[in-house]
């Protein structure tokens, strides 16, 4: 059986009904010897013209010399059954050693060096300490412009792409304000009502209690294939659904999970997140809101300009169009946090062609400036032509048709969408002024509540910063659908006060 | 059966005989629902007064709820077996969390943060990604000084300590020259020839053919015990053993491990490697050899300067008494690389008091330097007297007690030591001068033959730099058990030449 002394050898798969989160194959310790693997050493199966890499674990018994025990990650994306053959080789140094060794020696890669590793990321050749002394090299040693164009182009070659016969536009939130996933619903049906191509791909949620494929879920399908969202958006000029399917950029799920572990998020990979499913998706026209204030992923005007100025460089690189819009991200969007507490005021919003300031003005100017994009309306107008597709309800008619595409209900109310049965209200403690409300605690509160996985979970908002309230008054309702959830978001509550009620007077002195 | 959300909940053990070379636990799906894990979160598993962190997977059938499957090196950790009730609870934030952040983020850490680090580290509540972060941040943010002597105290406290009644003493090379792992088998029981206790301790070899410790194996038992290491060590004064067994600064095998997958060797991490091995063995005197030349892990003199400045700078912080010897590693020590030839060299070099000069001088010097640290004899003699033990036969008649003491046949002669049967033998092709032994050629070269894990194999050298050949004299023979392997090693000799013979002639013109 044995074709030569580290090279591939065939071994019959057996599955092991076993979830590992990483790719894992189980080897009898005779065979594992010969091919001088130990736990833990990288192998390269190859099945046709498909390979992956896995991890490797022995046993004595629980696999027969000539046998691989497989797990279901690795079964799913190789393609192989019971009792296939499957080649084995191990991965003694992967492809992505020296390239990554020049990273980490302070030298700046190549195009072929970027693709090198990103493919080995892809393709699991290399495990979770290399991907992460990528990430963390960047953290000391930023990405120069063109490592971040070649990591775009990377990360674009190594998964699928998408094409449409027009040109296509696109939204994208770089994130992290509670409420925000929302908007979208509101944008995406405004620009498709002005009969441009939108067809959105959005994320679920990584660290906030709803993205925008999470909140859109709670009407319609999201997971749709690469044929459906073509046939779709041939139909309704947009789509409002989860890139996960489509294996679009697919080295950044592996990326996010990494960074989300170790708390980083450096800029230049968010850059190449966004803009590498933005390409792979065949968007041409893309305008990026980021979020800045308090508690958001940008915390002042200037560091937004340099970010922005990453963005726009490498849209030009790309020979993407792209604007930006700085947006206020001090204090949540909108009333409502949680999937199904946001898709109700936004279908709320679309229905009585009014709603939250924070909401509606962000989602205007948002769908206004690609509007502008396609020369429809000079600069500055976009705005009101936006303003005018919403108050007539024509983007209300386009968000039901993009719901019945998706296959969901596409008359449904918004008192109809179930929320928590379970909730708790927190009063205000004093009379006074709303001075903030903090994204963070917010967040905390909403997923421990069981946002996004508990679509019912959220937090719904009486006020918003600046509301004069008496005592008593009602400030936040927390929902879930889990009592036991309920109370710990309870607690979190209440010793992270999300909502800050200041009185006038300070102190009293005897 | 349930305590609290996210608190500890108990599961039956049920053992997986498999060796994932990382800590795995298999949970019910529905189990792992409720704990709100998904496939590779963390959780910490929790039996008396002992817990250790782990990966969880997750499947349908193969485990039921409320039990859990737990691979070999958790239940060995933990000493639990089937049937036994363990602890299980998730990990959400690692203790370490905030402390990592700091370090991501360029601040510098304190005791404690070092502490939470290094225990998360140990007891594997973090993954190798958080550990790979911890040491891709030194490549670019070096520890400071006070942060390394934090990185040793802890590395020390989180794992056995070894006292002795005397005053301990002890050599150590930063290594990465093939054939150096003999020296210790001569400077061990000069030094132990004197009256000093030096009870050396010793890794197996990481990237080179041979440790001291792998060396030994061949003649004697290694992996004792630490009541052992006290018995032999006060009848003999010496130990010539395998620190693997003791649990001395555990986080470093975990370290090593990531840094030769990344290809890194941080100095700082380096200098805590060794220093909090020998603080956790009880040494107090302490002699370190730095090989300095081309191949060698230090290339210049003046890098070596710095890095002897960091281990005084810290033996002084951690009261150890310490003198560094550079020395050349130029080319391989000796003749003779791999475990079993190395010990033929070491054993030939005590019974008839010579051997190659780059051998037998190096030991004289290291074991002059110890015995200069005892105040025995002045600064500058430590040699004569080294000479005068080693040229009297007296290392050789203690190096025989060392090896009984640990189980091994004390008469054993040099060429009854086994070899590899396999051999192939490489000739000058041309007549001239050896002007460049190459370090990692040869170590290569040995490595693919089998060493160190295949004992008998190796590589003999019968040139050294600067020697003249004929052509067809020569140059090097290679052993192995395997002639599969010493095809592969064959292979390799041909491609990357490991011994360099210049002639007079360099070109002949028409």
């Amino acid at each position: 059986m044995a074709t030569t002394y580290l090279g591939t050898r065939h071994f019959e798969v057996e599955l092991l009904e076993v979830d590992f989160g990483s790719h894992t194959v189980i080897l009898n310790e005779r065979d594992a010897r010969e091919l001088g693997l130990s736990p833990w050493s990288r192998v390269k199966l190859i099945k046709a013209d498909r390979s992956i890499g896995a991890a490797i674990a022995t046993a004595k018994t629980v696999v027969s010399p000539g046998k691989v025990l497989v797990d279901k990650s690795v079964a799913g994306e190789l393609g192989i059954s019971r009792g296939d053959s499957v080649g084995l080789r191990p991965i003694p140094i992967p492809n992505s050693f020296t390239a990554l060794q020049k990273r980490l020696q302070g030298q700046r890669l190549t195009q072929e060096d970027m693709y090198l590793i990103i493919n080995d990321v892809v393709d699991r050749s290399i495990g979770e300490a290399e991907i992460a002394s990528f990430l963390v090299s960047q953290l000391f040693y930023e990405l120069s412009d063109e490592e971040l164009t070649y990591l775009v182009n990377a990360m674009v070659k190594t998964g699928s792409t998408i094409e449409f016969e027009e040109p296509a536009y696109d939204i994208h939130s770089i994130g992290g304000v509670p409420g925000n996933s929302k908007v979208a619903l509101i944008a995406v049906p405004i620009v498709a009502s002005t009969g441009l191509l939108i067809p959105k791909t959005s994320s679920r949620a990584i660290t906030t209690p709803a993205g925008t494929a999470d909140t859109m879920e709670v009407l319609a399908r999201v997971d749709l294939t690469a044929d459906e969202i073509k046939e779709i958006a041939r139909r309704t000029k947009a789509t409002l659904a989860w890139g996960g399917k489509l294996n679009l950029a697919p080295a950044d799920d592996i990326f996010v999970n990494i960074e989300r572990r170790l708390n980083i998020d450096p800029w230049h990979q968010m850059v190449a997140s966004i803009l590498s499913k933005k390409v792979a998706m065949g968007i041409d026209n893309l305008v990026i809101d980021i979020p800045v204030g308090k508690g958001a992923k940008v915390q002042e005007v200037s560091q937004a300009d340099r970010l922005a100025g990453l963005f726009l460089n490498q849209a030009s690189r790309l020979k993407m169009r792209l604007k930006i819009a700085l947006t206020f991200g001090g204090q949540p969007v909108g009333r409502s946090v949680g999937p199904a507490l946001e898709a109700r005021e936004a279908l709320e919003a679309l229905i009585e062609r009014r709603g939250s300031k924070s909401l509606v003005e962000k989602a205007l100017h948002i769908a206004g400036l690609v509007i502008e994009l396609s020369g429809k309306t000079p600069p500055g107008t976009g705005f009101e032509v936006a303003k005018g597709v919403f108050e007539k309800g024509l983007s209300y008619e386009k968000f039901k048709q993009i719901i019945e595409a998706q296959g969901g209900s596409p008359g449904v109310k918004p008192e109809e969408i179930p929320i928590g049965e379970h909730s708790y209200t927190i009063y205000s403690p004093t009379e006074g002024a709303v001075t903030h409300i903090d994204n963070a605690y917010i967040t905390a509160v909403a997923r421990a509540a069981g946002a996004p996985f508990d679509k019912e979970a959220g937090v719904y908002l009486h006020v918003k910063v600046g509301y004069r309230v008496n005592k008593g008054d009602p400030l936040l309702t927390i929902h879930s659908s889990s009592s036991a959830r309920l109370q710990d978001a309870v607690s979190i509550a209440s010793k992270y006060v999300p909502v800050t009620v200041e009185g006038m007077l300070i102190k009293l002195l005897p």
